[in-house]
């Protein structure tokens, strides 16, 4: 089909122009000195701006218009891909350039703004900021024309599919079950020999172990790497360049250990897809919610494991003899699945974790339907923590501007966090009927784990929605019960 | 002038799509992943040849054209920069797009096929590959329709004004006065207390060093880094993202510490570049030659000098005190400039290194001429580096197929290294009748030097010809000279 080719080219040009951005953006989030940055964004501006033209220029809009008249003509992989890109046409399409661009200049500055604001403790100088880019939201959501709710269209940006309405169920049910569960937890006065977890480890004995992890997780260095950065985040463009970074905290060694281990899992995820996908726009991993379910499952299913540190164990105690030589293999996996309330999320424990996420998705609800003005965020932010977890931020980078998220834009974001975390689970469920997970993480033979996600999951890359693959993999459309049932199983057993 | 602002207009948007093709090429040359390479150069090609459209479309031509034909009414700056802008538009115009694109290929392939071809002593599977190369770079000067020689336009991109006339002129003076001084301190039997230069020296403490000599050299860290890569490099963009690789042999230190300096001088000519010219075509170092003069200054006059190492050489003790402890500070001056025959170009000795430069321009001349074949280049080269050195390469990885410039296209650039260094003689004995350079190396005020060199010759990018800095620094036209007479007193004192 001549059109079907000329769509295909028209693509691998806008793809070019995604990649380089991508490589400019990794440069970004691990060295590019602070100098650079002006100059920088001037010259990506450009870039973008010419990005901007091919995706919305009239002869993709013809192409992509065209095919998704004769829909019903296409074979099911380009089925897939015109309505992918009718949808995100008919996003764009109707946003005048110059709200664009104002609004990509808006995030550019915000993102260095808002690390000035925390570094403060300054909502006041931020939240003008806060409040453009909620309203460039919904200003580009009206653009859409759709009559869904704007914040609907937003969560079905990051996670196909999901609204609203299914949200609020997953997070009801959370509040209904979890929360006590939470409480009975942090309340149950266990206490744990857990000194050794702020210990001195020197950042060159972390890399070492960090580097003994991606053989352990059978991640291929001549298609990706390992890199340190503030904040740890894995990037890819295509299947054979993945990377990832992590951080060395010297007093605070689980930071590395984990997030190496969290990013490995969207490593192994985005290494594992069909090559085929590449040329395409469906590769890379299809949904945010899929992506953090392998990251979360790599991470906690696995990596906070008895049978992982069983495995792993004598491995750091060599690299460790000094720091960890009166702390048991039980101690250490106690002290790894320590529960506690605290403030920040990206260090929060796996069982309090979805609380963050909840008081986020709240925020971003009310916001959106403007049941709350910026002025009140902080407040409100603190309100919810004082419910879910019964702790209350002492500054604003404890609390409303510990996220980098809505300064960059990401709205709608935040709910995939612990949708992953509840796919995970249910994944989880129907792995363990197929194949010896624990066995296997013992054994260090996660490789066949990997193998096992790559046929069900991995190697579809995009062309799958995760609502599909979820039926396929499980058998079942998504329940949040698995999650439920995983961590009070979990931690019914370590703390009551 | 309104066209002159189209001009201008046109010219951000080029070198946008020259800031992430640069982007690239750092990423490349430190990190990316072998896996990432044939994807990568799909994309950059389309990239690239997005670029090639926009140097070459219509809308450019007419600006540029209508600007050169009213020329004499701009001002001195716009004058250089469309005297430059035209040159290059002549130089690329005739290119057939589809000979552009399939020499763009050929270079990509090139690089891996000469590392394996280099690896495996294999002249043979390579050599297809170099006599295309020299052929498209033939045919490419022919398009240009320039009454001057093929290799007199290529010597020109590289260092603008040279041609084979002066480095005839240049080279046959270094064959007449300096071969046979090498000679004479090759055969002088001088023999130094040198096992330390062999000596372990830890990866982590050549680093440590390395960083010590980024605050040495004044290096503004906000605006620049340092990395590690196979082949150090330079890197930058514009006057606030300046960067500079060095690498670690741990059983030769001198590798890193004069591969630091040596980059850090190219990265400190950037660095002081003034930034207005970032907007404009007149950004960065003027030329090769002059580039070269600075990292090689650095490198050289100061690092290897006496003064230097009064002042660092204790650092340095303090670094490794095992493996210097019975080497004294005169030992270690005359380890820093010892000087032997070898067969490496990127290894060799201040006072041998324009030999190895003159076999590779004799050749390169040759070539252009039609004087010799791909096939006799081997013999070639063994036969140039004994008349010259008295040593005889055993294989082609220490003799023809060493360098990665022709593999690369670079066709007339090696000269500009033999070049630099004499620059920077001539340029060294100017500066020193108005600063005390030694008594400023040995007090540790380096930065009094740089200041010199930013208002002599930084601070003007390429706004200034490489003749022209030269005549208004130095008040004369360029002189061998001086490089004659520097390296004789120095390597004379030394060795006879």
């Amino acid at each position: 089909m001549e059109l079907m080719n000329k769509f295909n080219e028209l693509i691998t040009k806008q793809k070019a122009y995604m990649y380089v951005l991508q490589l400019s953006g990794w440069d970004s989030g691990t060295e590019a000195p602070r100098g650079a940055f002006k100059r920088r964004s001037e010259m990506l501006g450009v870039i973008s701006g010419e990005l901007f033209n091919l995706q919305t220029n009239q002869e993709f809009q013809d192409v992509v218009n065209g095919l998704f008249k004769v829909i019903n003509e296409l074979d099911d992989i380009s089925k897939r891909e015109i309505r992918k890109a009718k949808k995100n046409l008919d996003k764009i399409i109707n946003i005048p350039k110059n709200e664009f661009v104002e609004y990509n200049k808006l995030i550019g500055l915000s993102q260095r703004e808002w690390e000035d604001a925390k570094e403060n403790n300054d909502y006041e100088s931020f939240k003008g900021n806060l409040e453009q880019i909620f309203n460039f939201n919904k200003k580009f959501v009206k653009y859409y024309n759709k009559v869904d709710h704007p914040y609907d269209v937003m969560l079905d940006d990051y996670e196909e599919g999901m609204s609203m309405k299914e949200y609020d169920e997953f997070f009801n049910t959370l509040k209904k079950d979890l929360v006590p569960f939470v409480k009975e937890v942090l309340n149950s006065g266990k206490s744990l020999n857990d000194n050794f977890i702020t210990d001195f480890y020197p950042r060159d004995k972390q890399k070492e172990f960090a580097e003994y992890l991606i053989d352990v997780m059978s991640f291929d260095k001549e298609s990706g790497l390992m890199k340190e950065s503030v904040h740890p985040f894995t990037w890819n463009t295509h299947s054979t360049d993945v990377r990832f970074t992590t951080r060395y905290l010297e007093n605070f060694m689980f930071s590395s250990i984990f997030a190496a281990i969290h990013e490995l899992g969207h490593a192994t995820y985005e290494q594992q897809i069909d090559p085929k996908w590449d040329d395409t726009t469906l590769n890379g991993g299809t949904s945010m919610g899929i992506h953090e379910s392998q990251s979360r499952f790599y991470e906690n299913n696995i990596g906070r494991s008895i049978e992982f540190w069983e495995a792993h164990y004598p491995k750091l105690l060599e690299i460790f003899p000094e720091q960890l030589k009166e702390v048991s293999l039980d101690d250490f996996y106690r002290g790894v699945n320590k529960v506690e309330a605290s403030f920040i999320r990206v260090e929060a424990d796996e069982l309090t974790y979805p609380m963050h996420i909840m008081v986020r998705y709240e925020i971003e609800r009310m916001i959106m339907n403007n049941e709350v003005t910026i002025d009140e965020l902080p407040k409100l932010w603190n309100d919810k923590m004082v419910e879910y977890l019964g702790i209350e931020p002492k500054d604003y980078a404890e609390g409303v501007l510990q996220d980098v998220h809505w300064s960059a834009g990401l709205i709608g974001y935040f709910p995939t966090y612990a949708l992953g975390s509840a796919y995970s689970a249910q994944f989880y469920y129907t792995m363990i009927k197929e194949i010896d997970v624990e066995g296997l993480v013992k054994d260090n033979n996660i490789k066949v784990i990997n193998d096992w996600l790559k046929e069900k999951i991995h190697k579809f890359g995009s062309s799958k929605t995760p609502k599909e693959l979820l039926l396929e993999v499980t058998g079942e459309e998504f329940d949040s019960k698995y999650y439920i049932k995983y961590l009070k199983e979990k931690y019914g057993k370590l703390y009551l």
